[in-house]
């Protein structure tokens, strides 16, 4: 690894977006999706199902604290999944992250009351699951597999950090502490303790992102246990399973481990699989792992990883996790466009495993992959009014198909009001949220931006403070300003990415062509910068026909269009039924044009492209004939806003 | 209806068939299947889950007849399905069928004594079913849904018949008569009676089936009364739902009652739907009733639904059913080709729904599905050795896809030995011991010859006895020749069915061009005929590369290969992995070579086809490029074939 190219993101307190694009997005779930979630933590949403997720907490507090109150009856029990306290984390991580760009005392009142009955359900040992105290804690830590009590925990370790660094307070951090402790003295690599590790990951990115604040050891080696721990034999999850009794869900099928990313030892792991979110977690977990603590070989087990991901699983989309069947990957270049699962979850859980693979080394096959779900596969998950959700993108939607086809009755043609296992919603909140954490990342000599929001950033570099200046119409134009303001003169290496989309560009300082090398897909300026330093990137961004690699089946002869880093598809709405029946052709022109009005703003791409005529008889099968094609004008809108103006069908690759 | 174009099949005992394609698979099914599937229901197959079926007949007869003791413990229960009584008729049926070509007096003899156990089992009042007979009669008629009584009963009645027909022998067929006088004064139409109908049909074909035996008008009335009950409001099962609490399995599905062809009367029908057996089942007993009873109104319905089925959701090689989910219908255009299921029970039923339909009229449209089932997607349902079987018959196979894909692990790559619910061998069996009786049919004035079976056929006519002599190489070879010997010279109408496969045919009487006039894809030749004449019938058979209607979403941009009526495939035992990459391109010469030793003969085809060439890097994705090809020799088999050397992929539909 080399040391020199490793760069810590800059914090969304040093980072303000106005953007164009994504402005909207943040303002969407700061003034709707978080009141809304709020509202159905609480079980005040009417007509939908219950969260239980406050009252649990409430209900656990009361019987931790006898002479509290809440006025939650004390023999209601729990409700809910045994994961429902993370609903309650990601909403406060989201709601963090949305006070360190938006200032907001009753919502911080908010935050802080509810902190304080989260603290009041913890117990005199630190443990902290309201599912477990209110069921009875003499069953605490005996199904580590299933029971999501790690995985609570690691949800609620990101909502104490994230409201540490936003606002300052370590409440919430002070009882994560007090939690980890209590776990620590039970799970380990000492004889006496549990030799497990979570069901579900993600108390592994959380334990390090703990440790970035408290530097105790004993944080990143709980990390690290949970890491090289997973998989080893004789497996802990048989293990609990022969001393508890805890079935596998999976008994007898293929991923019965491997849906726990539990098949063999991370280190042996060359192929992702298994539950998507849950490995893309762990993936990024094992990333922080090897950037805090140099482990080359570490960093290759996720460099193959990510490889296979991204060169063998991945959407064009950026989604992953392309089988229902255990929400889960499942083999090499199996890319179903229709029956995908494709949670917005997981292409989250991407996002955060690439854009840590990028702070280990600064390359633009990383930052691409965040982008690309960013601009797809995550907003893809929330209708534009932010009122309503998928957890499944696919890259093809027929409604007859998902009312009477099995394999397709979890893809659905409307976004939902909300979920009973409500994962998606929150996990969009807290990304979208913290997109300002996206843009730069910067080390004693260097700073890379990643991606262009328009946005100021100020922060220290070993030369003095600086600030950087955005300005772009991106992704709708290529064109993007920056302005770098250091305090003094200082020299540094400053690192623009180039999208692998961008077949041609060009940079100019000051006016001028500017010097730069390329490396890695970023244009490196290493120079003596100054106030006034302006640099202008000049993104080509054309419409770009694109292919999948022909070990692909189910794209044989298809293509789809991108324009800069969004995908764009066809509905039902702009191009009528039977989307199947339309090819590309060889189109001689495309015409991008921006609809202000359109889909609260849009460039829509169309073209002359054909649609293949119906037959003059009714037979089903006929020998061969020549084809007829009709021309037909095609429009594309970006995939990300399909499903806004109802229902209907929706496809990203069409025949050539 | 025009009542002179209705013909009636020639019987088993009219037929005997020498056929170099077909004979093989007879004795198969005499030396085999028949044989393996008697030691599976007396519960003798190593290793095999029990069947019970044949213990249950026998506690079931010593609950009848305290005096009897076959040595079954009177305390064990009912075993198997609810259905399981029909495995045994079907097996009656088939091995009667196999008497009437092969007589065998061991065979007959057990026939005899295994009659004698189930007459034993008949209660007093004629009722005749072992789950109720052993687990309580107060239940009987309770769940008609889904209980599968009638049924059990439509199948006894066919194996009455079958057996009644061929040995003469009518002591099943008086238990069933007396079965069903015991159903008729429970079900009907009268006020105190119930008003219900079978939750999975058979009865009706085979209460008419028995009419043509009896002609007592009771049988002909409760056949009509199942089928015009059905759907009806306020609907039967509804009701029993409410009276006895039996739940709908598709409560809350769209097939919660389509499932069973009772959304609505059949008469308001227009679409297939539901399970295909089923559908299929219930339309055959409809053609039955229309062709009897001259109903024209409901032969318009048999029309419809057979357009639908045939013109809409019929696969190439004649299967139906194209979903798992409900082993059903699902809707027009919807062919997926790897997630299909195609159950051979399934293209039964449709080749018996067909084979009424050409016995009302013969047209070709109707024997062509016969045909087409038959060498296609019924015998793929069985190995060459009969051993094992298929439920499933898909159109493309993957074997990493059937492991670990949820919407394809229905898809067997390889055949099984045997299902608990063994419902396709000893389906396969009855269907294949009966093919005597799919060639000719006739009437007093007409014969028709449908399919061209190496045969002798004696049989009279209005002008005295007429024998027919097939012989042909059929379907490697399109000569049939064909010697008509009538007793004394005799005129009467001779039609020959012109597949539609076939674009170009010559007929010659006596080696000179024959008299003919073409009507719906039959021959006619109107003459007086004498003994010593002889009719050549060439049929032209290229390979033709056929096309798929372009609503059909799944096959666009595809090609399949027959020739003649067989559907060929490709195997990646011949052509390697990834078989979707190969295209036919357009292809200049097809070789076709009959090899004596592969899967015990078959004409392969090949010819020079093209396959797409690896990219030079890995990408997943890329911007359009001119697509690479290499010249790849493809070799097809037929695809009633596949997977008798072992698994792998398999492909119908191929890219063009």
């Amino acid at each position: 690894m080399d040391k020199s190219r490793v760069t810590t993101y800059l914090s969304l307190n040093q980072v303000a977006v106005n953007d164009l694009f994504w402005s909207p997005f943040m303002e969407r779930v700061r003034t709707k999706v978080l009141p809304y979630q709020w509202k159905a933590l609480n079980d005040k949403v009417p007509g939908a199902e219950p969260s239980y997720c406050i009252r649990n907490f409430k209900l656990a507090a009361e019987l931790t604290h006898p002479e509290l109150d809440y006025g939650v009856p004390r023999d209601i029990g729990f409700g809910g999944m045994v994961f429902q306290d993370s609903d309650l984390a990601k909403w406060i991580e989201a709601a963090a992250y949305s006070l360190a760009w938006h200032p907001d005392r009753d919502l911080e009142q908010t935050l802080d009351e509810t902190i304080d009955i989260i603290c009041n359900a913890q117990q005199e040992d630190g443990y902290l699951n309201t599912c477990y105290i209110i069921n009875g804690l003499e069953k605490r830590f005996t199904n580590l597999k299933d029971h999501h009590e790690l995985y609570c925990m690691g949800h609620f370790i990101e909502a104490a950090a994230a409201y540490y660094e936003a606002a300052g307070k370590r409440k919430l951090l002070d009882a994560m502490i007090r939690y980890v402790d209590c776990v620590d003295a039970h799970i380990g690599a000492e004889e006496e303790k549990l030799h497990g590790y979570p069901g579900h990951e993600i108390a592994e990115m959380a334990l390090i992102r703990l440790y970035a604040i408290t530097r105790d050891e004993k944080h990143l080696k709980l990390a690290k246990y949970f890491i090289d721990q997973r998989g080893q034999p004789p497996l802990y999850f048989e293990e609990e399973t022969r001393r508890n009794g805890n079935a596998f869900y999976w008994q007898d099928s293929y991923i019965k481990y491997q849906y726990y990313q539990a098949g063999k030892p991370v280190r042996e792991q060359t192929a992702a699989e298994g539950h998507a979110v849950r490995a893309a977690y762990l993936y990024s977990g094992m990333a922080d792992a090897a950037r805090l603590t140099g482990d080359q070989e570490l960093l290759g087990v996720c460099k193959a990883l990510y490889a296979n991901i991204t060169k063998k699983q991945m959407y064009i989309t950026g989604a992953i996790g392309q089988s229902a069947y255990g929400e889960a990957f499942s083999y090499d270049y199996d890319l179903p466009n229709d029956t995908v699962y494709a949670e917005t979850c997981a292409a989250i859980a991407l996002a955060f495993f690439a854009r840590r693979m990028a702070s280990i080394e600064p390359r633009a096959e990383y930052t691409d992959v965040v982008e690309k779900t960013l601009f797809n596969s995550i907003i893809s998950g929330m209708a534009l009014d932010g009122e309503s959700f998928f957890y499944v993108n696919p890259l093809e939607a027929l409604p007859q198909a998902s009312l009477k086809d099995r394999r397709m009755g979890h893809v659905k043609i409307e976004r939902q009001k909300w979920f009973g296992c409500a994962c998606c919603p929150p996990n969009l909140a807290r990304i979208i949220a913290s997109l300002g954490a996206y843009v730069h990342s910067a080390n004693a000599d260097a700073v890379y931006t990643h991606l262009y929001l328009g946005s100021e950033a100020r922060f220290s570099l070993a030369g003095g403070n600086l600030k950087i200046k955005i300005e772009t119409r991106y992704p709708w134009e290529g064109q993007v300003d920056i302005s770098l303001v250091p305090e003094r003169k200082t020299a540094f290496t400053y690192g623009l990415r180039i999208p692998s989309w961008c077949g041609s560009f060009s940079l100019k300082l000051n006016g001028s062509d500017a010097a730069y090398t390329l490396r890695d897909g970023y244009a490196l300026l290493n120079r003596e910068w100054q106030e006034g330093d302006k640099l202008r990137l000049s993104l080509d961004m054309p419409v770009n026909l694109m292919e999948t690699n022909p070990h692909v089946r189910d794209n044989q002869g298809k293509a789809a269009l991108m324009r800069g880093p969004l995908v764009y598809c066809l509905e039902e709405k702009d191009n009528g039924t039977e989307l199947f029946k339309l090819h590309t052709g060889t189109p001689h022109e495309f015409k991008v044009n921006y609809e202000k009005e359109l889909l609260e703003g849009v460039c829509v791409i169309s073209f002359t492209g054909k649609r293949e005529k119906d037959w003059q008889d009714d037979a089903l099968y006929r020998s061969r004939a020549e084809k007829e094609y009709e021309d037909r004008e095609l429009k594309f809108i970006p995939y990300y806003a399909w499903a806004n103006r109802g229902g209907g069908e929706m496809r990203v690759w069409i025949n050539r």
